[in-house]
């Protein structure tokens, strides 16, 4: 079953569904290096405790933990949540995960795209390279190796033939140098089974992985996109959003359709506080977390779960405003608020921290494209 | 889904399922140690994917590696092999493994026995305790850990209520000094919801597990039992195969039946060769492996896959005789012969390699007792 494939998806009908779409579970990873968690991982671990146990009322969840830290993991995680051993470098799931995909006849498979810690940000990254395909190997999907360097925090799909991504990341000269935008598209055409891609520019200030779309912009629904917004001139995030803005009004989608943009105000600015940057202990090879530098907080980093969003609880000046605003712009869903400050502080969040696995279905009908070029 | 449960299967109405029962799957592990496998391990990993190929052609395969190796074992093995990165001590997951429960709904759960390396023969083990746990986890399934040390190969059961055991390995002191008969049988039907024990003596000359059921005797079905079997009186097989075949025609099984005996011819006897000997490397707490020991070689250690057996292939002068009688004892499966030598070198065989997950099921029906106690 778990064969590695040498076609493309598109090639061969798969396309990657929205994470709307109902998922058979959800995986994580555990937080671990103290060079980049503060207090030997324990406050992070505590918060991807409540992560792991809120979406779990949802839908299965399974951690990937170190062999060392098995039991550790075992111990703290609820019953209901199925941990297995997968050696890693840091967890974030999302961008270390496969990027599951589907076809008409409901199979599964995946991607397992390259990955070199944005742009060598962090040094090793070899197990970190390992987990998509170790994931892909228990979850019996087939699989592609796609030739890009690439993580799943960098795109968003409609799921109808439309992926989102920014230029600051996808064109990042430490990822794929030889690569120009033509080529990257064509990448992610024939890896996410899409026809079009919206380029915004810039990601939002001191995002370490050179601007995720996962912290800027996400689709709600086919047509209709969630952008991080501050109406503060002096931020500069406001010249981000502007320009993400404008970008996304002039966007069509692959139906040809223009695209409605809902503002989600931003939380913060959020900084890293002298207590917090204490402690985690530096290393050569990683970056490193000095006190008073701002935090990549954004309220899109959620993740959509079954019938609910799992959202991050970042600010208390703020937070109770935005999920009133995600709650009306999924009125089907429950609103779960995760404290995620922890999370924050070694450089992601929630949807940063999880990768879906779409449900098996007897069929699945992509809406509102002819084909996948 | 994957709890630790107070109680016991028998209180809880579970019991384990006789091997001739469909499966779900089968898991195994990659040997690695090159204090116990000659050549680095490479032999007998070879053989190993001989045997997973010849499992995975009836049901699914999982392998465990560890993190070290999985690029190795995954290069190896068939694609349609599933690998699971899993830290272990040794490749016997007969032994080490969960021992898989069904109910009358269907319903699986698993036993994870305490182990101690067979009484201490290998150092360290600690890896080994963990495995049970970790295949219960991704297979999703609540786990029974059991007070007792315990190994998978040191019982079979007809899937009726019955077990079948030997006294120099449930009664060795290296493994459960406190408890005497008595108390290791109620061991036993509370965890492999059984209501009778037949005890057996000596288990195989030279084996180093201290005698296991599994390369003695096996159900074929419940009243059949096959026993391996010399007629060369010099032979110290012959006085444990007498011995054995005295105590099965005196039982009664579950039921009250008596025991159809169906004498299986050993192999050999076979002996380590020096250059074999020559390529294990020794490590202080590890058991020597010494040229001209005698090997505990048996043709009853085969597994039971679905629609098939998959037998050792251990000796050109007996193999064809002991695959033609298997066939007689098992008329409605395939008998597929691995050649293993280079198991039986490490100590064990396929049965000792292998762990089946019974099928799930709507209902199942044990047949042939009123009650498990």
């Amino acid at each position: 079953m778990p064969r590695t494939l040498p076609s493309t998806p598109a090639t061969d009908g798969f396309w990657m569904p929205s994470e709307r779409e109902p998922h058979a579970g959800c995986w994580m990873l555990w937080p671990e290096r103290p060079d980049n968690w503060r207090q030997a991982a324990q406050p992070a671990q505590r918060a991807c405790v409540a992560l792991a146990a809120a979406i779990s009322r949802f839908e299965p969840v399974t951690v990937g933990v170190s062999g060392a830290l098995f039991d550790q993991a075992r111990a703290l995680l609820p019953a209901g949540v199925r941990v297995a051993e997968m050696a890693h470098d840091d967890c974030w799931m999302r961008d270390v995960g496969p990027t599951f995909l589907v076809n008409a006849q409901g199979e599964r498979r995946g991607v397992d795209w390259r990955f070199n810690a944005w742009g060598g940000l962090y040094f090793p990254w070899d197990q970190d390279e390992r987990v998509a395909r170790k994931v892909l190997e228990l979850e019996g999907c087939d699989r592609y190796a796609a030739p890009i360097v690439n993580e799943g925090g960098a795109f968003h799909v409609d799921g109808a033939g439309t992926a989102l991504v920014t230029e600051e990341c996808l064109l990042n000269p430490h990822r794929n140098p030889t690569l120009d935008r033509a080529g990257i598209e064509r990448h992610l055409k024939a890896h996410l089974g899409v026809s079009v891609v919206v380029w915004l520019g810039k990601g939002i200030p001191d995002d370490e992985t050179s601007g995720h779309i996962d912290n800027l912009a996400c689709f709600i629904r086919p047509g209709e996109v969630a952008l991080t917004w501050t109406d503060d001139r002096r931020d500069p995030q406001h010249a981000v959003s502007r320009d993400a803005l404008s970008r996304l009004l002039d966007a069509r989608d692959a139906r040809g359709r223009r695209l409605t943009v809902h503002k989600l105000p931003m939380p913060g600015p959020l900084t890293l506080s002298a207590k917090e940057a204490a402690g985690v202990l530096p290393r050569e090879g990683t970056k490193r977390r000095r006190a008073g530098e701002r935090l990549a907080a954004s309220y899109i980093n959620f993740y959509l779960a079954n019938g609910a969003v799992v959202m991050p609880l970042l600010d208390r000046r703020t937070d109770r405003a935005a999920a009133s605003r995600i709650k009306r712009l999924f009125p089907g869903r429950r609103v779960v608020g995760v404290p995620s400050r922890e999370i924050l502080l070694g450089g992601g969040n929630i949807h940063c921290l999880t990768q879906q696995v779409p449900a098996r279905a007897r069929r699945r009908r992509r809406a509102g494209i002819a084909r996948a070029e």
